[in-house]
């Protein structure tokens, strides 16, 4: 790929208005443009990765036997009406009259709309389980949106719902799912910590947060650094300092968290206000069991951003970055780039070159940091053969000098 | 994949309040649910033609050199005052006040979006040509939507936008894109004429629809059956049974066509109305010239289902069909049709099996028909062996004997 074919455009100056560190690195990457607060447009750079981010958690979710469905964005007042939270959600929920005088929602969560779709089919003990899930836009009624991608008026969430016939099953499938959401994360290298969370009003069970520990976060954990205790401060009756409850010997620690996903655990609540009911074996009618699984895509590039950086601009993991190499050269070795550009190219290598014309050397490096490509091709006057490629390493700015075959087998 | 783990649950009975027959069709296939008037909520077996659809397209447009980003609905009233299009679109926009009292509005199209990004980047006549595309979720405050997909509140658009610094060379990527729109279609198997269309109020140009000439569209085209002359009814001066204005000797036809794409040229004015400038070699500041080129992802959908069905469900084609192979047997015979079913998916088979106990074949073979399957492959008592399968294919009824070998490579 070339620069001019990817719209590789990066700011040199820091944008205006724009107050959160993650969306001043992404847009002066070129990875996103800003569209109004809180909403972006996410250029192909920063679409790549995004996709990337996707594709993982899609793998995912089928392995653990999920299919994939897509949800609609506008909810009609109808629906959210019979269980009340159209009027708990009304702050926050965008909510409008259409054309032909209805009121309709843009969904920030899909509960509604999948019980509504699932009791027209979900009929049998044999219908259950199931498991669907989506990677979806949603809607947010943020006053003053000031966090970036990081909490969007508008973001890209996966969703999973599952229904069960017996508390067992939802218990196993939650449990299941916890695992998976680690791996998720693990594979993403984000450094996730579970928090135990309010249930709702519902239940007395909790629901589980799973958050990025850094100071930049919105949430307020307490957790014991020696065991699993972590609870976020809705719930926890500890302060900081204190000898931690599981008698571990540990000390409470307070940080500011970034919630990168949670799970939730319904249990008969929509199968009974929403008459979502399986006949079982038994030929009794009764209230399917629901769970929900969220995971904040955009949230989680954010959150890439506000953990891997330095002064230099944004260092993202290889495994999210859009190519994995770039080819940066003299301006009057253009040449020998390309043909380095095509020799790695016909090797299968994610390799993108800076094919600029009369822009420096100096200043494709600048560039080429800012966005953090993994590796850099440095194309000057002593390495520009495939014999002898200096090559750069984002991560740790270490050069080394080897030859092409050498760097492509190291990959 | 099993009927079970794909949420594959067909309806008998045609759904209470649609009207139209696509949705009709793909609501009892399992392919779809109605969330509300003119919103859809696509279903694994849906989401996965749709899935189809998108990669023929973006495979295309990657293929003509654009680059996928991905733009937000969400749009602030300030750009789209620029040029006066806020008050023109407001009858069909989705315009309401958000919780920090500004105007917002979701997108129904994307150039307001596209040239404010773009005018923050794009400064050089080095910078173009440029073409960038999306895949995106669109709104239109429909009074009464009853067409189904074909014409929905909400619906999945691919948008292109390309920038010109000349003419001749907007032209030409004009032209290279209606071909690229025909290759497009062709290999989706929807036959489209190109029709003349109305340039809007700047420009004496003509723009170009891509229609299907069929009973249930929306527009009415005259065209002439013997030449290229298509006109829609808006520009057209012509009547059913006259002459072809081309002198080709053909008679004037009418037909209801569906408007399954359109390209657009906007020459200069975006350039000027919103100032996305660029310098030109003699250093002068110029206007850029757009285009726009827009394809219905989910009008598709619908578009396929009015064209391939018959009494018994439909008949989508092969190069969109979720699956292109599914099992169905006697309730006493599952174990010899998911011998079948892993022989077929070991030999890298698209197949799916109904899986399901206590049903019966001829329950099967409906539900089957109704999802139109490709091929259905029926283990009865005579048929159940690698050696001898029984393989219906459903675009053309015919039933043949041969064995598994034999029909993979046929596939």
């Amino acid at each position: 790929m070339r620069y001019r074919d990817f719209f590789v455009k990066t700011l040199r100056e820091s944008p205006k208005g724009e107050e959160s560190r993650n969306a001043q690195l992404l847009i002066r990457a070129g990875m996103v443009d800003k569209t109004m607060a809180g909403v972006y447009n996410y250029l192909p750079l920063g679409l790549a990765v995004i996709r990337k981010i996707e594709a993982i958690v899609r793998e995912e979710m089928l392995k653990a036997g999920a299919a994939e469905l897509l949800m609609p964005a506008l909810h009609p007042k109808r629906i959210w009406e019979e269980n009340g939270r159209w009027e708990i959600l009304g702050d926050i929920m965008y909510q409008f009259k259409d054309n032909s005088g209805s009121d309709v929602g843009l969904g920030t969560t899909h509960e509604e709309v999948i019980v509504d779709m699932a009791r027209k089919r979900v009929k049998s003990w044999r219908d259950l389980p199931l498991a669907l899930f989506q990677i979806q836009t949603k809607f947010r009624n943020e006053q003053r949106p000031k966090s970036g991608v990081l909490r969007g008026r508008e973001f890209i969430m996966k969703d999973l719902y599952s229904f069960h016939a017996t508390l067992d099953d939802l218990n196993d499938y939650y449990d299941k799912m916890k695992a998976v959401y680690l791996r998720i994360y693990e594979r993403l290298q984000v450094p996730v910590k579970i928090v135990e969370a309010s249930g709702g009003t519902f239940t007395t069970e909790f629901s589980h947060e799973f958050q990025v520990l850094t100071e930049i976060g919105e949430d307020t954990i307490f957790y014991c650094p020696k065991c699993d205790f972590a609870q976020n401060n809705e719930i926890a009756k500890v302060e900081e300092g204190q000898a931690c409850p599981n008698d571990c010997g540990g000390k409470i620690m307070k940080a500011n968290g970034i919630e990168v996903g949670n799970i939730f655990r319904f249990f008969d609540k929509y199968g009974t206000e929403m008459k979502l009911t399986y006949t079982d074996k038994d030929s009794r009618v009764m209230p399917v069991l629901l769970c929900s699984y969220g995971i904040g895509i955009t949230r989680l590039f954010g959150t890439l951003a506000e953990l891997n950086h330095d002064e230099q601009g944004l260092k993202l993991p290889t495994v999210v970055a859009p190519f994995q190499v770039v080819v940066v050269s003299l301006p009057d070795k253009l040449e020998a780039a390309a043909a380095i550009y095509e020799e790695l190219k016909a090797k299968g290598v994610a390799v993108i070159i800076d094919d600029r014309p009369d822009i420096s050397l100096g200043e494709k490096i600048i560039d080429a940091d800012l966005i953090g490509w993994p590796y850099k091709i440095i194309v000057g006057n002593n390495h520009s053969t495939t014999d002898s490629l200096e090559v750069v390493t984002r991560a740790t700015g270490e050069t080394a000098i080897m030859t092409l075959t050498k760097f492509v087998s190291g990959l």
